[in-house]
């Protein structure tokens, strides 16, 4: 009997939908390295990739790019629903409302249909509410945008310069997927009672929600903010590291070198040269940050993660901070809805044991 | 490493909250025998005992009993949301939805008043529901009856006869909790990534909803209804096992000896004596399939399980059909919101791993 909290090194899926190798700092997604999709495909590309198991042909990819660009719309009940939340209620928690309160397909499996309406609403939902939080009136789809620079467009109102919409393309193809985490793993176990997609979904969402999943992107921008020009780098960096604390952005728990897709987006960002500031900086931050960490604790190895070049990039494009794990939500939206497709094709219940430590009747 | 599927054997968490004793036939809540609390204690005593760990004295009750009652009613956020949905939103999506639209609580840990509340509120949702979809005006929750007898009151409209009350309440009470069940381990594993109760309960509801785990007394009930009367009993039941087929409400799972709450169950129901006809078929057709059972499949010992009682308290009093699993999901709440009480004050994140088998970069 194993019997471990956390289930570390316990496996809980065979998977073809992707390689985490933490020790050759290898991410793979269906036999293809993420960091040449990033650089070389689309977003609607790698989540047909993702759902199908291999790379589109032209005719295919021009179905799933419609039928995504058909479903971003809103159903009326969504709306109505998006329209009764109160102002309290964070991101996270409207996007769970709202796809909870999808019409239910009371199909077994779930389609591959199921997750495209699921990942082209996800968008929609964020964009709209945000409207309403800032008062302004939501901005409805347009279907002739690609699916990323649809989301752009939707949050700004304005058309992006395809050079932005490319660096957001990439970090939504590099965060699609990433083996068992926990929200995955939470999506996973619904689907094995053979329970329908948006109740999986639900359980991402919710899981995606708590601080130690969502991932600190957010905390990274603060770090970037604080240094605020190249010049006052290195100082900064000395003085956190010499009072003992944390860089923000580097080291992960699974990769013992570079993590492979905080390497695919500094080269994606690079190739663009949007000639943003922010960008220059978050290049520089990451050079002498990591020459600074093997000066102060030589032999750790601590690298960027994806945390780091994430929040260079969705600063960059625009993305409000309150926004981050929604985004971060909406293109793991694909892997989670690949991983309840491939959990319903050949299903098992998953249900582990507990041991009992109180005490017995007398 | 271990490696399987539906984690069979796997322990994924160590708990005071309830031991299902498969081999001798035993649950046990928090040191005290499941079927001796259902004989003797009602629902906010046996909620109040799962939350703190020990029997409430009466000053605690009548704390607990006075924080459920005063939650009865639903939020205006919630019942906008419920006029939202659809006519063909299912009950269990309902649930969800509801639990999702509450006011998100920015508190980490999550508290008991957090599982006072939603455990106050799922009867609640249900019966408004209900009575929209009935096209009836929903009934208030009334706060001097007790949980249970105000889940019927709001149901009917009217106040209970004691006797049904305490049926549903035997019900309700035992099945509150049982170990690591898929929804139970869903909200588990949301709530170790530090989310919010609501996330986890939603990932409850959600793995509740999936036919693999919802449980089926809706069976039980059609054949208790085919069967119609005692005199019919045998020659049906012969017809079934001559032909080969399964009798609905009998064998376990883990139980290897008859199931206790099943035990408990028929135990509270011929003590009640309501002269139900109903409860009568119910008593007999048990004794002959177990017998029959016997002859048909030797050494088998093949025993009446929660669900068949289940079937015959929910038909008995009077809990529509299409609201069985809402109904169950109502009481195991208790559990669901313990186990998350449980897993956030000696938190791990669950990550368990997967293994790739997809095909490799060449």
């Amino acid at each position: 009997m194993t019997d471990k909290a956390g289930l570390e090194g316990v496996v809980a899926a065979r998977t073809h939908l992707s390689l985490v190798d933490g020790e050759r700092g290898l991410l793979v997604y269906r036999g293809y390295l993420a960091g040449e999709l990033v650089r070389s495909r689309t977003f609607e590309e790698v989540a047909h990739l993702l759902w199908h198991g291999a790379l589109p042909s032209h005719q295919q990819l021009e179905k799933t790019r419609l039928y995504l660009a058909e479903h971003r719309s809103l159903p009326v009940t969504v709306r109505r629903v998006l329209e009764g939340l109160d102002a309290e209620h964070d991101m996270m928690s409207v996007l769970r409302t709202a796809v909870s309160a999808c019409r239910p397909s009371q199909e077994w499996p779930p389609t591959v249909e199921d997750a495209m309406m699921f990942t082209a609403m996800l968008p929609t939902v964020i964009a709209y509410r945000w409207a309403l939080q800032s008062g302004r009136a939501p901005i409805e789809p347009d279907p002739e945008l690609s699916h990323v620079a649809n989301y752009l467009y939707m949050l700004t109102g304005k058309r992006p310069d395809p050079a932005i919409a490319r660096a957001l393309e990439a970090y939504m193809v590099i965060t699609m997927e990433h083996g068992l985490n926990a929200s995955t793993f939470a999506a996973r176990v619904v689907t094995s009672t053979q329970s329908d997609m948006a109740s999986a979904l639900c359980a991402a969402l919710g899981a995606m929600k708590g601080p130690l999943h969502g991932g600190a992107p957010l905390e990274v921008m603060v770090m970037l903010e604080q240094i605020g020009a190249t010049e006052h780098a290195e100082p900064w960096l000395r003085r956190e590291l010499e009072a003992g604390r944390r860089l923000m952005g580097f080291g992960h728990r699974v990769y013992k070198t570079r993590d492979p897709r905080a390497v695919a987006l500094r080269s994606v960002v690079e190739s663009l040269r949007t000639g943003d500031p922010w960008f220059d900086l978050a290049v520089q931050v990451e050079d002498l940050a990591i020459r600074l960490l093997e000066e102060f604790k030589p032999g750790r190895h601590l690298y960027t993660n994806v945390e780091y070049w994430a929040a260079a990039i969705l600063g960059t494009v625009g993305i409000p901070k309150m926004l981050y794990t929604a985004t971060f939500s909406a293109s793991r939206c694909v892997g989670w809805t690949a991983h309840i497709l491939e959990q319903a094709e050949n299903n098992r219940l998953i249900r582990p044991q507990s041991v009992y430590i109180g005490p017995m009747p007398s």
